[in-house]
């Protein structure tokens, strides 16, 4: 824990830099003298037979956690007679599963595998923190979803694509950093929160990417996969699927027997150097990048004949679905980027081997602030696959603003696809649950980098920790999680968690309130994606529009007038997004195009829905920070004051966004605030 | 001669890349063989008994342009009893002018200074070159303005800022480029055409930059300095106004006795190594840049104490008056970029040093395709003043676009100020004629760069060479300054050369046709200025507004409700512009907010006005290409491709910008194009 801002590696972090390192592993010592002496009485001799390197791992943090927060560290042994800590592996439970019994002053925890061992030490470590009685400690947790997985956006450069919290910590200068502290902490904060799976470059795979799997870098990657796998985690690569030209072949085709040779060597050297290696993530035919379209070939022939490749050594094959036409011209109305996911792979469902995991982002367009769900979530039937979520705020702030995502992500996975009648939710289906996939979960692109805090913004910490805990069980609420997180994070004085939890509940909608409005989204500068430009996509090539005029404004995605995308639903979600009585307010410029005078079922008009979003998000960024300052003395002074700058910054930002909105519609419009509030003509 | 492009330097060019990289100076074979022999029997000796470095390139110049064109090389005698051309140097004419003479097989080029030898004999080259009659070579010229300068946005890593025609030939990586051939080249071309300063480093001056001034780079800005010599160029350079602070003082105040002593000692260093240096380029206190106003003092005590320094050696401070508020709230509807630099210098007037001269951009704004004139120019009564242009086509298609811009200027320059009643014109302000300043002339931004012909867009090699020839001379006619240029690029075929003046001659207007249009501007996107964005600046800090909304479009700079910008012009200017009723269409948009059913002295309404004028720029690119199409053969196979190439850039842009804009006022006006054709909603 030795890394800070700039500098990479430093020997000595201040008081203040430690306590944004640690994140919500603080272990601060209890200071609730009788709890740590129950502590000590049951952890303070720990009985384990088997062994593992992952298993060393969990007794070193729970050694490390018990140090820090009791000042003892325990006796590990493998006597069974001793009192105290009692682990065990117990086969007849499903893998990464714990089972923990108090009973009469000996805790028993039994794992389904090693795993399991470490997830079930981490809820030790966890109700500790939480300063949960020992008669509580309790439970029996199996994981939701079985693939709980990271993206890194990382380039080997050293920079992250879309990230927000300083340069990469895995490389720099086409090398990988020869210090891995920062990357073992990483692997220990993941796996505390569950995660089982990483890829660690970016999807749009350079000229040195491409090399990772190769000499150049394997044991590079090995040494990294080798840290990761301590702590349960499964390393994945980001592929180039023209890496057989790169290499002297003439053709990328994956029915050209030499491409197929060409990755099945390359399977055997990984596989031979990494036995533990996951598998390939793949963005092909994908804004620009190279993939199976070139050759004539569809996504199956192009994912399975690397699934083949990795077949014999058990690894998988992710295969993004963010596939869509980038260069699209604006005076197109038919194109319509929302349906191209579910156009392009749904006629595919069944093609793929079972090594192959499709990734389908949510939503259908791109990470935007509100968006239906990917209709494919509900479509595939005989397929394994993947949501994907983003945990970097690209579109949503970019850790400058403060916006919890969990309730976001909790719509998401709440919802009914119908797929199987009512109550086929997206979360059952991700799990696996309903169409008993043999690959399924949920994968998210981090928001981490070299920053002290990892995240930028220190609160975007409790997203990286919220969809972890949220995919380990997304029965879990919002409230729940981001107490757990200010709790272990800032402590427990009751005013201040209580105020912190005011803080981030809302932040999603108010987010959505102060920018684009109604589920249209975009409404962004180009490229970088931050700040408002009400027309800043509107005539390019990306597919994303608003078609705002002076009478009114939204897609038309309807099955009668509009591109149809409404017909990828089932039948009742089909009839309630297609019709405009029935659409929600918050969808409705998805998929409606109506007047500025349309009435809402709130009983606004749109025109009036806007202004009134775009003041109230503004004077909520200003609560925000109202609470947030009377915190001030009660955290301490450096994450404070930090978290402080980027409020200010987003209460300007948000200013900017309200009245750019107002200013945009009113322009168009011409129709007046009914309450009169001050709009820029 | 021996530069092409990504190589820098090669030891042949291919034949078709020696026709693109001698741009005016072909010097190809004269094939009239009559012509030939009286060119010979007047040019083969050359009596001149003056020497100087200047008129060794004179004559160096004249022996390569004979031999290239009547295969024989002048003989250079101090004997005047020799026939053939007379060179003489006579005080009592004014510097830079010559006087030729034809008479009875003698040729006569009487000089007012050596400067007047290099510009007689490159007026001789230009005749042969032109077939001009032998008797028709006499003449008399005079420059009309004194100083005629070109500035270059080269920066030391290599690159050009606004820069459309590849990497700098000045610079690589921080370092001159060792190989002068290309630079000398340069000091070739602006020379023919009467340029006689340049600056050779943007006004911009970043970390590396700052260091022109200091032993760093002191020996190759002497270097670089003794070749424009040559040429009759005085070089200049671009300071950082900070830079004593960069030098280790505590501020760089103009009123500072140390900071006076620190320019005094770079003066005399500069000077002890250079004496025939220009003097400084300042851009201070403009877009970030350093300047007098961080210490509380004007811009006349900020240039005077530059002034000082250099004045002992005749050093020249040039001042630039591009200042304005770069951070405005597009909220503030009172703040009125149009109005700074009249604000800001016209109440110092007569407060600056002699050896001063402001630099004053066309227009108002920045460098659109129609502005009105600066109101300085007509406003300052006792200051030396530069009026700058600028050749690389930052706002005008960054030499994607074939735009002629000596139209442009030219109506700049006839512009009638009324400062001394009628006839006032601009050409003759900033020429000094009425004024009497002691320094006054034109600069311009340079649109040159590495590839192999200069400007990128073969075709823009007319505007480095119009600039030249316009400014030496603003009685001559765009048609005129095209035809010379056509002449000498591409030959004497009379339907080539005719259909190359069609083409050329429209092309501003067709430009404006199809971008923003009747005076607003900007409409393009934000920092790179390429292509269509009609709210690109919309909502930004930069001061560069159009206000379009579902009624009505234009920026009120009225005096009675909108900036008074109007007032800054005199009476009769002033009453034009500020009555809707008188103000030309052209520039209706830049000095007034009207409905979009305003009707035009055209008849047309605005938005009639905006569609057609999109449909007819578009038709005119078409047409250029059909005319362009139609020399295939006439031209060369490499210049006519990568010209074609251009053109069918520009048609794709004409109607993007044609489609967008359309679409844009359409969405907001609701207003049907009368004529039915196709916008898209």
């Amino acid at each position: 824990m030795l890394l800070r801002n700039n500098e990479r590696l430093i020997d000595q972090l201040t008081e203040a830099d430690v306590l944004s390192y640690r994140a919500w592993l603080q272990y601060n010592p209890v200071k609730d003298e009788e709890y740590k002496q129950q502590i000590e009485a049951v952890l303070s001799v720990v009985t384990v037979k088997e062994t593992s390197i992952i298993i060393d791992a969990a007794l070193s943090e729970l050694s490390l956690g018990l140090k820090e927060m009791c000042a003892f560290q325990p006796a590990i042994t493998t006597q069974s007679n001793q009192n105290g800590l009692h682990i065990t592996i117990e086969d007849t439970q499903g893998k990464e599963t714990f089972h923990i019994t108090y009973d009469q002053s000996q805790l028993y925890l039994s794992a389904g595998d090693d795993r399991g061992v470490l997830y079930g030490v981490y809820h030790l470590l966890r109700q500790i923190q939480l300063k949960t009685p020992l008669e509580q400690f309790g439970v029996k947790e199996a994981p939701k979803n079985p693939i709980r997985m990271i993206n890194q956006w990382d380039d080997m450069n050293g920079e992250v694509e879309r990230g927000y919290a300083g340069k990469s910590f895995f490389y720099d200068q086409y090398q990988f950093i020869k210090d891995r502290t920062r990357v073992k902490d990483y692997a220990r904060l993941l796996s505390s929160t569950g995660i089982n799976a990483i890829s660690i470059n970016n999807v749009n795979v350079h000229e040195n990417e491409t090399d990772l799997i190769f000499d150049r870098y394997l044991a590079d990657v090995k040494q990294t996969a080798d840290i990761f796998s301590m702590y349960g985690i499964d390393l994945y690569l980001s592929i180039n699927y023209a890496a057989p030209m790169e290499k002297g072949l003439s053709t990328a085709d994956p029915l050209d027997d030499g491409v197929k040779a060409f990755w099945k060597d390359r399977a055997k050297v990984i596989y031979d150097n990494i036995p533990h290696f996951g598998g390939f993530l793949v963005k092909a035919d994908s804004e620009n990048r190279p993939g199976p379209f070139t050759y004539g070939r569809n996504h199956a022939e192009g994912a399975n004949m690397l699934a083949e490749a990795l077949a014999p050594y058990g690894g998988k094959v992710i295969w993004r679905c963010f596939v869509y036409n980038c260069k699209q011209d604006w005076r197109d109305r038919q194109t319509d980027r929302a349906r191209a996911a579910y156009d392009h792979f749904l006629p595919l469902d069944g093609e793929f081997l079972d090594n192959v995991i499709l990734q389908i982002k949510n939503g259908p367009m791109d990470f935007q602030v509100r968006e239906p769900i990917s209709p494919l979530i509900g479509g595939l039937e005989k397929t394994n696959y993947l949501l994907e979520f983003q945990i970097a705020q690209e579109y949503l702030g970019q850790q400058k603003h403060l916006v919890y995502l969990v309730p976001q992500w909790k719509e998401v996975l709440d919802f009914d696809t119908y797929q199987k009648g009512e109550d086929t939710r997206v979360k059952d289906l991700v799990s696996g649950n309903v169409l008993n996939q043999k690959h399924s979960g949920i994968v998210a692109v981090s928001n981490v980098g070299i920053d002290v805090n990892w995240t930028g913004h220190l609160m975007a910490q409790l997203n990286l920790y919220g969809y972890g805990r949220m995919i380990w069980n997304p029965d879990l609420s919002s409230e729940v999680i981001a107490l757990e997180w200010i709790k272990q994070t800032f402590g427990h004085d009751e005013a201040l968690v209580q105020t912190l939890l005011n803080i981030v509940m809302p932040s999603w909608e108010t987010y959505e309130n102060y920018t684009s409005p109604l589920g249209i989204g975009w409404m962004v500068n180009i490229s970088h994606h931050y700040g408002p430009n009400i027309d800043g996509y509107e005539y390019d090539k990306w597919g994303t529009y608003h078609f705002a005029d002076r009478d009114g404004v939204g897609v038309d995605r309807t099955k009668e007038t509009g591109s149809g995308y409404s017909t990828q639903y089932h039948k009742k979600n089909f009839e309630k997004y297609n019709d405009v009585t029935t659409c929600p307010d918050e969808l409705l410029l998805f998929f409606h195009h109506v007047p500025y005078t349309h009435q809402l079922h709130s009983g606004k008009t749109v025109i009036q829905h806007i202004y009134d979003t775009h003041f109230k998000g503004v004077e909520e960024v200003e609560q925000m920070i109202e609470h947030f300052t009377s915190l001030h003395g009660a955290i301490d002074e450096a994450r404070f004051d930090s978290v402080m700058e980027r409020l200010d910054h987003q209460l300007y930002m948000a200013k900017e966004w309200r009245d750019i909105v107002n200013t945009y519609f009113y322009r168009k419009s011409g129709i007046d605030d009914a309450h009169g509030r001050k709009i820029y003509a």
